[in-house]
């Protein structure tokens, strides 16, 4: 049971927005009762959907953030300039509805996010019908309830949570994530939204949600796609009353990668038809670019994706990978250990059992594969999924 | 029923290289009556197998080129001094038996290649047991019967020829391939040999060989993965009588892309499981490098593979894939047509009912795909495969 930091509610809705008339909410607000600072993290895709686009202007704006909108059955992506006015129009719905309700907020003091099918416009009575039920649910929804109502093709509801005692008090971190297709490197990894209840500065914040999210978020695989509307946004009101002091900041961006971490390894663990998780970690390389490229060539690999989905110790197609990353390295240095046995060194593969070593450890769904390059000081981590039949079917089928 | 070009012989012989007894060759050799200018085009993988290394020794020595010695079954590569050492006595073995059979063929007038398991050593009792059988067959096995005895799990031979008329007679180009598995651009596609029997200059044929394996065979996208044993070989023994004249060298050159192209469009649909070949067209980049990350982006996207499997019109998924491909273009430029029917243009999907026009389309298993990112001179080309169940079956499935 994660606690929900102080200072913050979150709310709930059935929209309909997926015209099926599921008994399942698809959207949600999570709501500071004081003004928050916030930080993003937003897809670099060129074709950014209009709440990508409208939540990166309210970041950068004058209002102070008190809030994350988000809902699920609709992107809002690909949608021109109705798609943005759609976007607008819903805060501005939901602030007036807040207004109703005895909070003055205003429409730019919230952050938009949408998820589901790209290029339809969003149903604005449907927004309309909905937000009386939703306003009506502030402070009644629980985590599990809110992440919920923001998942599409999730198997299950992805939520981390932390909390540290610093000099002045208690703070309390709580995440949630919704993943499956498109999740990818460089950024932009679905939604993501991580409350705090510190009293932390608005640079130190935003400094340390870019750090956390280039070593967690940024450093997964499921298929190598990044979509329109991958946002991943951290709040933090203050409402513990605790000050985190200049030399306590690093003690709270290590909670905050510890949240972004777990929730990181929840979407490759339910990348689509995901059944194996790969912790790539290659060491050694002349520079970290260099590890990075083998990281995350291997890690794309649909050749190694689908050897680990068949437990198939194939240290051929590692290796493979790794000498067509474009890294720079010798392939007399390379060295392959999977699951802790060593495949592959000095060029060649190391003269042991491979099937009989691994049959038990491939069957595990963490698979941890270590790449070592030489001995220079260049590193890089990679969690990726792997190819299985469940991947296709997914996606071959996504819009039946 | 194409003719193998002048000057050249076949042969085959069952090495039993797979140790299960199938009635069914997996060594062959082209050999050229008289000496050929030759050209090869090779992986860029740092892991390149011992044949691929001495091919490329023996292309850049001084004797001349007489053939190309190819098996299957195993790939020697990963195999360290004992797989070059390997690899030189297979030559030479051969190079014996060509003697006794009375053609004086040095070692190094030969160029290996080898295509399987990585990582196993050649079994070079099994090389010398069918080396008889290998040399009494020269002259007696036609181009399918060689192109059978060099697949792994291609569904069906792959062969390709032409003739041309020039000033000097008639010349011919037969040219033969093996794919599958690993197929990605960036060269190295399998195994391939073109024959000719032009009399052409060795630095024209080296140069045009470049160019044509550069837009044909660097072309294709299956799964992206590069394998250590990719090469492509072209050899021209003049057998024809016939000189190439400067002002004809563009003739042959098109003639060698015409070879060249069909091979590669075959690679791609027999790519390991795959039922579509996507035609993808990019127009109107600012630069061709721009074009390209675009078409290598959509065509290696896991999404739209799979996408295109479904026979789902989803141009959100194609208009994604452009947009995180780092090409520089305006979003609104962007023109997506799929099967000759406009799906994207202005940033927005194109008012029509896509699955009504395109059902039938989709069921074809070619399928063109255009995308315009503007106005400027910049174009790309690329045969991507789709991925199937059949694709992740072949591959997790692999060593069993």
């Amino acid at each position: 049971m994660i606690n929900i930091p102080k200072g913050f509610k979150l709310a709930a809705a059935n929209a309909d927005f997926r015209g099926k008339k599921l008994a399942r909410r698809d959207l949600c607000l999570a709501l500071s009762d004081v003004p928050a600072v916030a930080a993003g993290v937003f897809t670099t895709n060129l074709f950014r959907a209009a709440p990508v686009l409208v939540s990166q202007k309210n970041l950068n704006g004058k209002n102070p953030v008190y809030g994350v909108l988000i809902n699920s059955g609709q992107a809002n992506a690909c949608t021109g300039e109705q798609g943005m006015q759609n976007c607008l129009d819903s805060l501005a719905m939901v602030a007036d509805a807040l207004r109703s309700a005895g909070r003055d907020i205003a429409p730019d003091s919230l952050l938009p996010a949408s998820t589901g099918v790209i290029g339809a416009h969003m149903n604005m009575k449907k927004w309309e019908n909905a937000i009386p039920e939703l306003t009506a649910s502030i402070g009644k929804i629980d985590l599990e309830g809110f992440v919920r109502s923001m998942m599409t093709t999730d198997a299950f509801p992805k939520m981390a949570g932390t909390e540290l005692e610093l000099a002045g008090g208690r703070v309390r971190l709580a995440g949630v994530a919704k993943g499956a297709g498109m999740i990818c490197p460089n950024m932009a990894t679905m939604l993501a939204l991580v409350m705090c209840d510190a009293d932390v500065d608005q640079d130190a914040w935003r400094g340390m949600f870019r750090r956390a999210a280039d070593e967690t978020f940024n450093r997964v695989s499921v298929d190598g796609d990044t979509s329109t509307n991958d946002s991943l946004y951290g709040l933090a009101n203050g409402a513990s009353g605790v000050t985190v002091k200049k030399d306590e900041e690093p003690l709270l961006e290590n909670a905050l990668s510890e949240v972004l971490g777990q929730l990181a390894y929840m979407l490759v663990k339910d990348g689509e038809g995901a059944t194996k998780v790969m912790h790539i970690n290659v060491t050694g390389a002349k520079t970290d670019a260099d590890a990075e490229k083998v990281a995350r060539t291997v890690g794309h690999s649909q050749l190694v994706k689908t050897a680990m989905f068949g437990r198939d110790p194939n240290w051929g197609r590692i290796v493979a990978a790794a000498g067509r990353s474009g890294a720079d390295f010798n392939p007399m240095d390379l060295v392959v250990t999977l699951c802790g046995v060593e495949l592959f060194r000095k060029g060649r593969p190391t003269d042991q059992d491979f099937d009989a070593l691994l049959e038990e450890p491939l069957s595990h769904t963490d698979l941890p594969l270590d790449i070592s390059m030489g001995s220079g000081p260049g590193r890089a981590h990679l969690l990726a999924s792997d190819l299985s039949h469940g991947y296709v079917t997914l996606n071959s089928d996504y819009r039946s």
